[in-house]
């Protein structure tokens, strides 16, 4: 089975979902449903908002549907046709009316009719591991001026372990929730006067600082050079840039000096400003552009989500600026430099796609098909295996998206590779080539991460709060057994932060099962207990967080151990 | 002679221009005159706009008032005689009705007459050595809405030696204006699309990352936490802080789903939201919060300079928070750390103020008594001499400013540590003392380069752009004689990178006098050149900025050299 297969198993649960409902509160709006990477979703509008009471009510009329094992069919009407079945609910006629060409789908299973494009399982029988999830808010078209909307979630699966497994999975995350762990490890927090902007406490800030500096010096050693570009800039540029038309929503605005400004949703028009400051040669190519930049983008209240969605947050960002020929191996090098930080953070396993020309792109064919063959050339010789995501790219150009799969067996969309052939353009970015000649660079928008914030909340999903010693902002507890080794513990903590490790010493006279249980809690690497014994010695012992002890050893072992550890 | 004393010689300087003009421009309206550190100058509302070109003319007409040496003579007149006098100039009228008490201050120097709280030298014979500089423009109050006005600035001193140093060091410092060195060494540039809004270029990122690093450790040895809190805060955690009331002209705002916000022009409220996220223990004080916070801050185009005038910036913010009796300790290690950090940067001498309490302050007299000690206390303590700035502490605390002297004899105030007694009231502050019983702790807000932005660009005058090895972008740059020897120079380039150098190696096949040239316009501290020589004996010779050179020095010789170069 793969994933085009679960995709109409859930696209139809949906409209199970849909049936089910109709059935029960038959004067509900429906409105679209469509599969999610965890499962699907309907959007309605009822006379009467559900409640969480709801879903045991619907999820047995769904079964009871299942059991009849309806067909399901699909077929095109036309659009007249269409408006006539729908006659009584303005979000399809809305739906029929911007949809393009003369005729429309239409799926039925009994005597139930939804809007579709197609793409089921046969017939309701097959539904029968489907849950419902949640009820959340939603706006028709994603839009808070437009009505609002009860989403209802759920997800549905083949087997039974494998929902089985779903649910459990899905209730180990909550339990592993990186909003949850943040609090409990104090790394972040969220207040009401800057809904969306965390504050990242000293520990938070500690892996926020080893993030950037991991990537620091990764891009320095392969020949990136980092930039820093305001915050705010003229509302013209982002005119220029087409921000303002497209992404005007989501973004924030100011006047200075009555004059309109943005802050930036994006770090390319800073880049590009920096690049004509001064004419370039094509001996400066490729020049590869990095930026930690903050940018601040306006979600709606109701989905923001800890780390993972805010309102601010600081893109790993980078623009390799090369010539057409050059941009396969830029590409190459991109996939290795990305790969590898995934594996540096324990992230082995990566699903890539490549997403492909669009209708209505900018650009020549024979560009985006020398991009598009540049982008999978790189990755067939990375020894990549990638999916095409056939008309998914932008439209200023072909991308590459990559996912990460976490311990729990979720994938996030972190990385980008992305040809950009539109902003070269808008910009006119130029270099003199060895003919002598202006010519236009390609630009590759870049990220790693995506979004710090957002990968710092993945890494604390991923390792489910038990962070590995290299990025533990705290990676050792000296503790005593009484307080007669304070000293000797002392010389030791002063040692171990000689070395450049984040180390700390709590000097209560606790027992020390007590302290131990502090420090599993903290979730830090690795505990130095001391006694007598150690001190007389001149020893510690080495205690890992698992409860595995090492006796005896000289602190110049732990020296050792703890710089194996780093990355 | 004081800079008392040198205050009164150009304050009556002021005087004498105000004179001249008169004498020349009947019709000009004077408005205020003072002394400043650099001189002094006056501000016009001329008739017709006075030009560079009548500077000389109204020199000349200063000068024949200093051959009359006139007598300058002051008294107190009611203030409805003094409305009498100025009865034609709306400015001092406004001046004279804003004064408290019932009679105002009259200097006079022959039949010239003008409003003035005193302190002036004898005569206008002592006026000899006075020079006029510039013409500017300036707003009456400082208030854009209100009267456009002419200022006229100038300098004035004791004697002539004075004066031409004065004028040698301000040509010298013309021409190591930090805007010039940014763009010849390619640091940063400014853009329409963003005013006042630096843009670092590489080399210049380079070395605010080294600013941050270097205080970052600093800080970290000495106990203190980062954090990170949002650059967007709303409105209503302003009217708290009091910074709308005090400081709105200077805020940008912007509006978040319709609800007011506002870009933070200081760290401080941030800091205060992340300290009551949960009670405190007295054990957990003195706490040192520190975030490298972005602030915006607005200023009039006209007084946008370079990067020491900026509407965007970033502070070395601290928030010490400590009971009262921390106080005088906290002091005294914040002292220490930041004239240790002058030190490192080459900025040895370094005066210090200490303001006191001002009229209308709040808190008790007996809280400013303690915290006016403790200041006093640490600051002799450090054995450190200093200057009692009589009631020019802030309305919320008394604070020293550090003002550090460069190495053209400028002073530049940099680093401030201000005791606050009032947003711990207005946030409601507090920890558990050992009694149990909850306390009102205090802050010090404390920062030592003040911007960073600001602290690159006198870094970059104070060395006249010549950095030294440990801050510069590039620190070593490796050339050939011939291109025989560039496989040598790449094994060399690449072991001084392993050994974490900020190290290049220019590839063209110039003369290698051509190649020391561009290194030196570069202002790159060392340069390793290789010819056949060096290859065969497997060395390099080390030539320094200034023209002296090592020769067959080992690389490992170099590398010792180097690192006896860091701070």
């Amino acid at each position: 089975m793969n994933d085009k297969e679960l995709e109409k198993l859930r696209h139809s649960a949906a409209h199970l979902l849909a049936q089910a409902v109709k059935e029960l509160y038959p004067t509900t709006l429906l409105t679209i449903g469509p599969a999610t990477s965890e499962g699907f979703f309907y959007d309605f509008l009822p006379e009467v908002n559900f409640s969480i009471e709801d879903l045991p009510k619907i999820e047995k009329k769904m079964q009871e549907i299942v059991q009849k094992n309806l067909p399901l069919t699909h077929r095109q009407i036309s659009k007249k046709e269409a408006l006539k079945i729908f006659s009584d609910n303005k979000f399809k006629q809305e739906l029929i009316e911007n949809l393009p060409g003369d005729t429309v789908g239409l799926s039925e299973q009994g005597d139930f009719q939804d809007l579709c494009k197609g793409g089921h399982i046969e017939s309701t029988g097959q539904l029968k591991y489907v849950k419902l999830l949640a009820i959340s808010g939603a706006y028709w078209r994603a839009d808070k001026t437009k009505d609002a909307l009860q989403r209802i979630s759920g997800t549905a699966f083949f087997t039974e372990k494998e929902l089985k497994d779903y649910l459990k999975r899905k209730e180990e995350a909550a339990q592993y929730d990186h909003r949850k762990l943040g609090k409990e490890l104090d790394l972040f927090s969220f207040h009401l006067e800057g809904p969306g902007f965390p504050f990242f406490h000293p520990k938070g800030k500690i892996i926020l600082n080893l993030l950037i500096n991991y990537l620091r010096n990764l891009q320095q050693e392969h020949g990136y050079k980092e930039i820093e570009t305001p915050l705010i800039l003229s509302d013209q540029l982002w005119r220029q840039s087409g921000h303002y038309q497209h992404y005007k929503n989501n973004m924030y605005f100011l006047a200075i000096d009555d004059a309109p400004y943005a802050l930036k949703p994006m770090n390319c028009p800073g880049a590009f400003l920096f690049y004509n400051e001064k004419p370039h040669s094509y001996r400066e190519l490729p020049l590869r552009l990095a930026e930690f930049g903050k940018v601040h983008r306006h979600e709606l209240s109701g989905v923001l989500h800890g780390l993972m969605r805010v309102r601010a947050f600081t893109i790993d960002d980078a623009h390799l600026i090369c010539t057409i020929n050059q941009l396969e191996e830029e590409i190459q090098k991109t996939i290795h430099l990305t790969l590898k930080a995934y594996k540096d953070f324990g992230f082995e396993s990566v699903k890539i796609g490549l997403s492909t020309k669009p209708e209505n792109a900018m650009g020549s064919d024979e560009e985006w098909q020398k991009a598009e063959q540049a982008l999978a050339n790189a990755l067939t010789n990375s020894g990549m295996d990638f999916v095409i995501q056939e008309g998914e790219g932008a439209f200023y150009g072909p991308k590459i998206e990559f996912k990460i799969l976490d311990s729990m067996g979720r994938e996030w969309q972190t990385g980008t590779i992305q040809v950009d052939f539109f902003l070269p353009e808008r910009f006119d970015l130029t270099y003199i080539a060895s003919s002598g000649q202006k010519e236009r660079p390609v630009v590759v928008h870049r990220a790693i991460y995506g979004s710090l914030e957002r990968f710092l909340g993945i890494l604390l999903e991923h390792y489910k709060g038990k962070l590995p010693f290299w990025l533990a902002p705290v990676q050792i507890k000296v503790m005593t057994i009484t307080d007669d080794q304070n000293e000797y513990a002392e010389s030791i903590l002063k040692k171990l932060k000689d070395h450049g490790l984040r180390a700390d010493f709590e000097k209560n006279s606790d027992q020390i099962s007590a302290k131990i249980k502090a420090a599993q809690l903290e979730k830090i690497p690795w505990m130095l207990v001391v006694g007598a014994k150690e001190q007389e010695n001149n020893t510690v012992t080495l205690r890992y967080m698992d409860g595995k002890q090492e006796f005896g050893l000289l602190l110049d072992q732990v020296l050792v151990k703890a710089k194996n550890q780093s990355i």
